[in-house]
């Protein structure tokens, strides 16, 4: 079944410990549909410059994206620059220009609206309940950040309460309940609204959490050389959406296996700058990483 | 078969976010050993002053823990207060009282001498040496810390070079080898000596990496209350030396299961101050956490 998304495409300067990229291709929604475009059919929804390469387009088309929704608007593409410390958990974001994403009003196009998995990546808990208005999807997803828990926290908890499924890492989660113990913070949120909960912990995996009890712990697959992390969290968000979407029911089974797919293509995402090997993976370069992640956790 | 520890045995005074107990039984060859005795026959070997209390003595005795080699020296025992943070993988050590432990002789009994499973817990690594030449046994287990990799780096590889398995947290283990990636520090440390390599991540779990080039992670269990984490990584070690000890083997297979056993038995002592609860377990309350593990991870 088809799944939309709406977020960011960005042009990204990263520095990591392992080198250093200038306007890569990036942006939540554009590694979110990388990787969901490996399991189904996948809306992206976003805002672009007229300075955006037209090379970047054709890499989403040829990934067989629905760039419908993809708005091409006066002005320039947002911009991000961030320095990684050694430890990749880390960064520092240098520069944030939002340029057209400033003024961005998420229009869901006709296919848009009319699938069934809807994910809303980081934006404005504002423009996220404007899209919420636009279609009945069966179920969404949402991801958020440190700066809507601080300044807009009540829009963000009106969104929470009609979303099924929170995406969001683990710093997030004890600043937005103000609790350290995950499992304990994880059921606050569920009382927020979404039933289902993953916390992510970027090179230590992640933990899903449904709001009848059951927890599926994933740890991340070592990796010999993290390149770089960016786009990793959206990848996984996107792989995880993607698998539930191709499967077509959000079952505890379903939900488990599709942690597994989105940690697998978030491992992709890390081994290059930018989003270059996410894209040119197979699906049994897929398969080959799940059967592998079973090794490492099967005892 | 039996093992034996070598370590320290200590009265702790520690506080966390949820409270504070006083001179409360510690140490790592304690936790380790009370881990341990669930599973096989094992010998303490430490010191103590004058003043430990004997109901400590009698609590290890109970668990069947071979006391021939717990010297009581003239003097104080060795003494240890620290702070939890809030997030409680981060502690600051207030103040250590080494007392008779700083003049500390390990000294293997008969029944130590002769057990075919030796862990040496984080002592001075010219002392570990010293226990390495009073015994022949078919596995080593090692435990070392910061201080000894900062002031006595020669020694400590020379120790390296003599174990089958190195148990060490994720920040030692960088600082051994000067390496932030985990995966590429573990095959550095296999080049030092031990086959085996455990790195302990807290809360996140831990890694087992084999020098033929297997992996196995295991995420840590997610608790709703950790009361006290102090011996929480001596427990691990000690639940998977046990694990092992028992089952007579050292197969991939053995060792993945060893790491589950240790993963549970640190959840325990995680729930209370000192080693109340982890003294106070059964091989029932083990195996049904062991089930628990199984479901958290597999899909």
């Amino acid at each position: 079944m088809s799944l939309t998304v709406v977020g960011s495409v960005a042009l990204d300067t990263v520095e990591t410990p392992l080198g250093k990229v200038e306007e890569a291709l990036g942006g939540a929604a554009v590694y979110f549909s990388l990787a969901a475009s490996h399991f189904t059919p996948i809306n992206l929804v976003g805002v672009v410059g007229e300075d955006f390469p037209e090379e970047h387009v054709q890499l989403l088309a040829s990934r067989d994206i629905n760039l419908d929704g993809l708005e091409r608007a006066d002005g320039k593409t947002f911009r991000w620059t961030a320095r990684y410390h050694d430890d990749v958990n880390d960064r520092d974001t240098l520069d944030t220009q939002l340029n057209v994403l400033e003024s961005f009003q998420p229009k869901l196009s006709d296919a848009g609206k009319q699938a069934p998995y809807l994910f809303l990546a980081n934006i404005h808990p504002g423009l996220q309940l404007d899209v919420l208005e636009q279609s009945k999807p069966k179920f969404v997803g949402l991801d958020s950040m440190n700066l809507w828990i601080d300044i807009t926290p009540d829009l963000l908890k009106q969104v929470l309460g009609k979303v099924d499924c929170l995406v969001i890492n683990d710093a997030e989660a004890r600043q937005l309940t103000n609790e350290h113990n995950l499992p304990v913070a994880a059921r606050q949120i569920h009382e927020l609204g979404p039933k289902t909960v993953i916390i992510k912990k970027g090179e230590h995996g992640c933990l899903l959490f449904s709001a009848d009890g059951k927890t599926f712990a994933a740890p991340a697959l070592p990796l010999d050389r993290v390149v770089d992390p960016t786009g990793a969290g959206d990848t996984f968000a996107g792989g995880f959406m993607g698998y539930i979407a191709e499967q077509g029911n959000t079952e505890w089974e379903t939900m488990k296996k599709a942690i597994v797919h989105g940690t697998v293509l978030a491992s992709f995402t890390c081994e290059s700058f930018g989003p270059d090997s996410l894209a040119a993976v197979s699906r049994e370069d897929i398969a080959r990483r799940v059967a592998q992640f079973e090794t490492l956790t099967r005892f």
